[in-house]
């Protein structure tokens, strides 16, 4: 199997690859050990030479008339997106949704951690929020440096996102996720990727006039 | 200009539709009344093209030499996505996750309002939560009835999506937006799209090592 430094996946399956960590993850809770291609493009929403193709990444895993060993191929996709050691992360935006996500278990459970959080505001320097001491983003070089920070998540109001992902770029950080709804500029060594949930309610609204019209 | 109702959007426009919404509604805010293509589509990263491709299902919008008129550009994307009326949602599973949801100010601000929030845990029954009180799923088809819902919302842990799921369909929803952690089946009518974020974390991980080789 390749390693993960000499390939390139394009974005669309990666986004199909953790559709199907999702799924192992549930089949593998439920103690399910062996699946064929077939129900688990269905349950992955794919059709089954999708499903091929996007393994064929990973070398052969599925065994001919029987399927996919669960466990095995959850450990090589991860292992290939290098998704199955920590991140480390830290959080810009104190505020209602970072508080939420501070209390989201799921990263934990992906070993995505949030490490340090920061705020502008005064009133919230000094508090401790989920365990975590609320940091003014002066102290994020040296956080950043000395947790081995790789990730920096955007969750102030629009208006401060800019101010946030500069404040995170200047720290070294070059992994950005932005829930802020604002779109924000990087050097182009950074990447950015955002969490709109926005465009799905719009695309539902639509579809959901255009049917009744 | 064409309603909404004559109109096939192909889903990747909505997506950037839902983005210009986005810059559109901070710039009003900052108070810009009119604002030029090329510095619109570099606000929301697409390129000049592209922008006028998108807005020409909108009818003339542009003024020649001068630019797009803010405000009705903003009203006339929201009326033909159908998104300047109220849309009424159920939300079912009042967990953490459900919990911020309810403390979101950006559903209300947009117009997407929670009216009914559902559990099947017994000791949450009846509890008020955000001014809301949670009901029991079986209650469901008749509250969906009398708050004409339209939209449901899963916040459910993964192995209890497919039932909310199904409690929603059974109520008559036929949009969903799922930000349970699994894929979950409905019938051909129902319309269902996905909030992952672990995708974007996925993505941002793999370029960060990616880079780094």
């Amino acid at each position: 199997m390749d390693s993960h430094k000499s390939m390139h996946i394009p974005r669309a399956t990666i986004r199909r690859l953790a559709i199907y960590v999702q799924v192992l993850e549930n089949l593998a809770r439920e103690g399910t050990e062996i699946i064929s291609s077939i129900p688990l493009a269905e349950a992955c929403g794919v059709n089954g030479s999708q499903i091929r193709k996007d393994l064929a990444y990973f070398g052969e895993f599925g065994i001919r008339g029987v399927g996919y060993k669960v466990i095995s191929l959850l450990a090589a996709i991860t292992s290939a997106l290098d998704v199955d050691r920590e991140w480390k992360m830290a959080l810009i935006g104190v505020g209602n949704l970072g508080k939420a996500l501070l209390n989201h278990s799921d990263f934990r459970a992906r070993n995505f951690n949030i490490v340090s959080i920061f705020d502008c505001d005064p009133f919230k320097i000094g508090e401790i929020v989920h365990g975590l001491e609320v940091h003014c983003t002066k102290e994020m070089p040296a956080l950043v440096a000395e947790n081995k920070i790789e990730i920096g998540l955007i969750t102030t109001p629009p208006q401060r996102a800019q101010r946030a992902a500069t404040h995170l770029v200047n720290a070294g950080i070059t992994s950005i996720l932005n829930f802020a709804p604002a779109r924000i500029k990087v050097p182009s060594h950074v990447d950015v990727e955002y969490v709109d949930f926005f465009h799905h309610l719009y695309s539902l609204a639509f579809n959901h006039s255009a049917t009744r019209a």
